[in-house]
């Protein structure tokens, strides 16, 4: 099947807001998605944006059952290893069901790859869930490593009142 | 013991890169740090840069036994989540270890927590490694959670050759 994969505009984030909430359903975890499309307009397509965002497209006569013609994207930003210096971070990779199984995610990863090299990262960084392992079994087909399980590095988060309480300090 | 926190400037690249290198030792990482001095100058102060910094320094009586007043650092940068929108993500957090103890290293961190918020951030994210106790006990204390442990979620990486690969297709 053709596909393009090209750079998410202002217009992608009606599309994009709607697979991340795919995506969160498929990760078990729909209840924590706050994102909206507006979010993703401001964010990405203002000055100095917080993510970049890329999108497969499939012709019209191939569009999805609901009628989708974009059946997949990728958000990515770039990010900094004190070790090892540039680096590009791929938040998010998603293809609709339907359309799996066509090398549209592999394309789109790839274009994630190109960019992060074209602006002189050395590293691509991405998160998975351990149960994910059709996710797993494909980037260790790429080459990935799990850093976690190899180097023991974890996340760490601190959000919500904890976040409000750190910033705030001591009285 | 005063001390200073402050944003990070181009003339303090010498210092960040010497306490890199001590942060890598502590991680039994040294073998792993390719970074210099200029690629921080150049990654963190020209346009779009790729992080950002903040320093602590003390008093010139009470410099180091070595002689440096620079004792800590945090090197963070803006991220994304596409569930819960900005976020900040802080890259190291150090002290040198003559100085530990004495709130430098919350003090670094309350700054990087209050940046993100005035950015709309809801989210400070970081990794630490699994064996790092001191650490994980010091960022448990602030209410942080273990977004690996509790959630499952893994780092992955693709670097090197792979990430060539990746860039370049099917031939």
């Amino acid at each position: 099947m053709d596909f393009t994969i090209r750079a998410a505009t202002l217009e992608d984030c009606k599309d994009v807001a709607r697979m991340i909430t795919e995506l969160a359903e498929y990760e078990k975890a729909a209840d924590h998605v706050e994102i909206t499309q507006k979010d993703l307009e401001q964010d990405g397509f203002s000055k100095n944006p917080f993510f970049h965002g890329i999108i497969a497209e499939v012709p019209e006569q191939h569009k999805s059952k609901d009628g989708h013609s974009k059946v997949g994207y990728s958000l990515y930003f770039y990010s900094y290893s004190s070790f090892k210096g540039r680096a590009v971070y791929m938040e998010d990779l998603y293809v609709m069901p339907e359309f799996r199984g066509k090398g549209i995610g592999k394309a789109l990863m790839r274009k994630v790859a190109q960019l992060g090299l074209a602006a002189g990262c050395t590293q691509l960084n991405f998160s998975v869930l351990d149960w994910n392992k059709p996710s797993l079994d494909f980037y260790f087909s790429q080459g990935c490593q799990d850093v976690t399980s190899d180097l023991g590095y974890h996340y760490l988060r601190c959000e919500g009142d904890a976040l409000e309480y750190l910033a705030q300090g001591d009285p």
